[in-house]
């Protein structure tokens, strides 16, 4: 672990699969980052239990009133826990929170986030479902910026993966989920690197 | 040529490269069809230059006094240029109308469309150019059928193609059309073999 490893802060509300493939790709040094702190809205969400096992820090901030935000003083005390770890890349994995205002003034820029989906297509909850619902043939997962948009915001990568005829919501989840691991790594390390610039609303890779 | 082979009519108001496509695949007996018949908006459309080239029948209906449709009459009219050629599939390739009740009653669940995105992105005109200003990394293109939404229909089959960090919309839309004349006469191939059910907004393909 180098001294100028990326500080990263990962949110998440769920099991943690993301964060763990986070974890493993710093581990390896796919990524030249570290995470540092594990902030989730539930306290029993298994992220937690998997960040603890990995000796990184864990804060629970929540729940609130509201179901798909927090209200703004736990958005507050949230930037305080993120800057207070020195965090400068927030990874989204899998929060079933809108961020609003605090957040996205105090780290402009460096939030990001997985989506189970190639959007602009099925934002929103239970993405792989939409896209069976729908009848698509092709699917995806998208890594973007966060900005004030839900699921809007600046796309850094894509990959597509195929909806096969005999496929459930779940084995289709699952193959998006693989897909997922390695794209958020990558888009990790990219930004690490220094090679991201948003540009309007698009994202350029610098070489 | 079988007597048996699936009569296509094909519609179109540009420059007709899916058309051809459609015809030499059917001429390779890729497709076991043949276009009967090409019907444009358009006198001067390069559509009905190349279905000359080939000996197919073609036809003029319009222009209309609308920009996005035909007048009821006129659609009634191509109902019947269409029937009387005993059209079994009715193939849009570059059609810059959308098809009313005339057309979707008398070809129900026989009217395709190629549009160059991965519905559902970027439905409507210049989805390519769509795709780059979204700053989308994948996009590709679509096989549907045709139902009463713009671009909505149930799919068929569905194709990625990835968008490069120097693409124009040009060069985007080019290697976008390379794969929609593979993508289109596989979609026609599996209707002329009566391998499509449409179930709902899903297309179920029968082994």
């Amino acid at each position: 672990m180098t001294s100028n490893a990326l500080r990263i802060g990962v949110l998440g509300s769920g099991n943690g699969t993301n964060c763990e493939a986070i974890v493993a790709a710093c581990a390896r040094a796919e990524v030249p980052g570290r995470v540092v702190v594990v902030v989730s809205d539930r306290a029993d969400a298994g992220i937690l239990a998997r960040a603890r096992q990995h000796d990184i820090e864990t804060r629970v901030i929540g729940p609130s009133r509201f179901r798909t935000r927090l209200e703004r003083e736990l958005e507050e005390q949230l930037v305080g826990v993120l800057r207070e770890a020195d965090v400068q890349l927030v990874a989204l994995a899998g929060y079933m929170r809108v961020v609003k205002t605090p957040m996205l003034r105090a780290f402009a820029g460096r939030i990001m986030n997985i989506h189970p989906s190639l959007l602009p297509a099925f934002p929103g909850l239970r993405a792989w479902e939409q896209a069976l619902a729908h009848g698509a043939r092709v699917t995806g997962c998208t890594v973007h910026f966060v900005d004030e948009t839900l699921d809007g915001g600046p796309i850094i990568l894509q990959q597509p993966v195929p909806i096969f005829p005999g496929d459930s919501p779940e084995s289709l989840h699952r193959r998006i989920q693989v897909v997922e691991h390695e794209l958020y790594s990558r888009a990790i390390r990219l930004f690490a690197e220094d090679k991201l610039r948003i540009e309007g609303r698009r994202v350029r890779i610098l070489d």
